[in-house]
């Protein structure tokens, strides 16, 4: 049965559904759940398939027979550096391995920008101001790295082909002040939305009054389809062809591939830029745990071996996602209370409530025992200025507990919803 | 029989000796060596008798029931900081667990002071001056972190008990500027020395100008004894007592008990500094490797298991000190040509020469083959004002090849010498 539009019932008929509503929530108000859909956590089937890792007995001893047990090899190990390389498309070296975190290189990439400067660009934090470009709804953790260091944050819309880019170029050609993008280009953060190839070009391409400006290229779903592969444009040639080389910095991990705790972190950049990271990076540690880098690859030997992996990852998250879709689908469609895209890959689906709901919604999702991400967290400074964006993160819970999860959210999308409609 | 004071010779015998001295050297050249004393790198053996780590299955799960594969625990698994605790005698919740590297962690302490500062003082690098005490001959990853990041280093002469402390005192309480000091307590880098009580004491009491001022106590060789350990004194329980109880940031790791390029590192400081740290690295990473903690506690249990791994690791190492230290006897003792300590623990073996002769002795040894730490190293801005000090590592190479480059060695060190007494 279709679900009827809202906004065409009277005022009766808005009392009627919101009693009805009412008792629904009562209902699971009294089950006293404790349920969450709040962050990007693998749920533990997903870590179990990687299980190998920690029960077979682990190397030692690189191809070139560095000992990995011993300090050294800052850049990381060839062998480490030709896979993320043959994965991702990108020449090994021009590739830096990480400890366990891709978020911790963004974060220090950051910070030496800040510090430090590139290229004999002023330092950024010598510069009156800064400021960045946040496509939103985007990645929380994103925002709070740029508002740590005090980086003014500009919000730019996302659409379904990328970031509104006639804005991102129209900002970043007249304020030199713009120093970089924050970007999910592929599934992203929370939408699900991939970049176009379009969107990468004009990306590549376009004019930025900061010679330093750079683009944060954090591709962490880059591998992580639930269907046929959507296929990402290679930024780093296009930059090449518009004569922008040094303009990327691109960060990926094996963290929701093998282990997110203990995974494999990677960045990417031109030589120039790759020099000069390793040059500041020597004087910070002595070199990463070469042995992970051994036992990821023990486990997923080389790109093929990635492939399959993520098959399996797929054929367990698949399900939640569908699960998810197909409850808003059955409960949403056609109300004229929310709209949402339907991922083909990542980590979340994102709802826009009606304007001004979000906030509510969470709150009865808390108060009856879900768990859902900070109302405005998918926007800088936690502002969703429509107060409409509601990230679920479905890979964590059981899949029975998702459901239960899932039902009751809808009921708080509605009830938030009819309450406001009745005391407009 | 006893050496010869090369003061007391004549010009005609100091010239017989050097052409001895030039034979020598020349027949070292014809072997073509290759060996290394140059890093503090632990040898294979030291590195096999940790194994068992990798050979065993390894846990997934905390005491607490935490899945160590996912995401999370930020400031460090409850097992791991309490172990660290039971080792160095520190209360675990003021402690925090990091990656591989207390390199990095320290680093990052100077960032955080550098960009945002500490208990509402004026950020470090917003100050037109900030200075750090840098006690030498002293540990050259220290200086290169504040080299780093502009901080002006002070030299402050090394005595048998620890710095010069009457300098330390004046330069703190004359020049809010000097924000911080370097110390490596036990066993220092390069010297082997340890800090009296009193030094710790006077550390501790010391009025500093700058309320932010920061003692950087990288216990690196905590638990590092070659023979019975020498005790040092609870810095902690000192500041505390004298009114300071933020004063110090304590470091240390597993790197030179387990492996060192998959230890596992850690901080510690007051409860205030400790929820500022976390505070901050919350916005940098999700978390460190928390498996690596699993492990390393497998392997190492608890501060017993700690002690008797620490006595095997002796066992190798205090055969190596010993031919070092023999050699320097047998060939340097009674000439007048050189002084040393003799450390009970550590890494290393920390050689004066005649002044102004340092920088030849190493260049002697390396074009013989023979790599030593580069001259100057052991000095802020890699500048021994009478170049003289030289680091030896005994640790990496097998002993019969030590026993060669220690032959090698104590000749260049006659052979720059004579050449510069006959050139006088």
């Amino acid at each position: 049965m279709a679900n009827r539009n809202f906004s065409e019932m009277s005022r009766e008929e808005l009392a009627g559904v919101r009693c009805e509503l009412e008792k629904l929530y009562g209902e699971f108000q009294a089950r006293n759940l404790k349920l969450n859909m709040a962050r990007g956590k693998p749920g533990a089937e997903q870590l179990d398939i990687s299980d190998s890792i920690l029960e077979s007995a682990n190397p030692k001893f690189a191809a070139d027979g560095t000992d990995c047990r011993n300090y050294g090899c800052l850049e990381g190990l060839p062998e480490m550096r030709k896979f993320f390389g043959d994965v991702l498309g990108i020449a090994p070296e021009n590739i830096i391995v990480g400890g366990n975190s891709s978020l911790n290189l963004m974060y220090d990439s950051i910070m030496r920008l800040m510090v430090f400067g590139t290229q004999n660009c002023t330092p950024w934090g010598k510069l009156p101001k800064v400021k960045f470009l946040c496509p939103a709804p985007g990645y929380d953790r994103h925002f709070a790295v740029t508002g740590e260091f005090g980086i003014e944050m500009i919000t730019v819309p996302m659409t379904p082909t990328g970031p509104d880019m006639d804005m991102v170029e129209k900002l970043v050609s007249e304020d030199d002040a713009v120093k970089g993008i924050w970007c999910v280009p592929l599934y992203s953060n929370p939408e699900g939305i991939c970049y176009s190839d379009e969107t990468v070009t004009r990306l590549s391409s376009m004019k930025c009054a900061a010679p330093d400006f750079r683009i944060f290229w954090d591709n962490a779903y880059g591998v992580h389809h639930l269907y046929e592969p959507v296929v990402l444009k290679d930024i780093f040639a296009e930059c090449e062809k518009y004569g922008n080389p040094d303009r990327v910095l691109y960060f990926f991990s094996t963290s929701k591939i093998t282990y997110p705790g203990a995974g494999v972190a990677m960045m990417a950049s031109s030589s120039a830029n790759c020099a000069e990271v390793l040059k500041r990076m020597t004087i910070q540690t002595i070199g990463h745990d070469k042995l992970n880098q051994l036992r990821t690859l023990q486990f997923l030997k080389d790109a093929e071996g990635l492939k399959k992996q993520m098959e399996r990852q797929a054929a367990l998250l698949r399900p939640k996602f569908e699960l998810v879709l197909n409850t808003l689908e059955k409960e949403l469609c056609g109300t004229g209370l929310a709209s949402w895209q339907k991922p083909k890959g990542g980590y979340f689906v994102a709802l826009d409530t009606m304007d001004g709901c979000a906030g509510e919604t969470i709150r009865l999702a808390k108060e009856a025992g879900v768990a859902m991400t900070g109302a405005g967290a998918t926007f800088p400074y936690k502002n969703d200025p429509r107060d409409r964006n509601i990230r679920i993160a479905p890979t964590f819970p059981p899949i029975e507990e998702l459901a239960v999860a899932m039902e009751l959210f809808c009921v708080c999308v509605k009830l938030a919803a009819v309450r406001k409609l009745l005391a407009e």
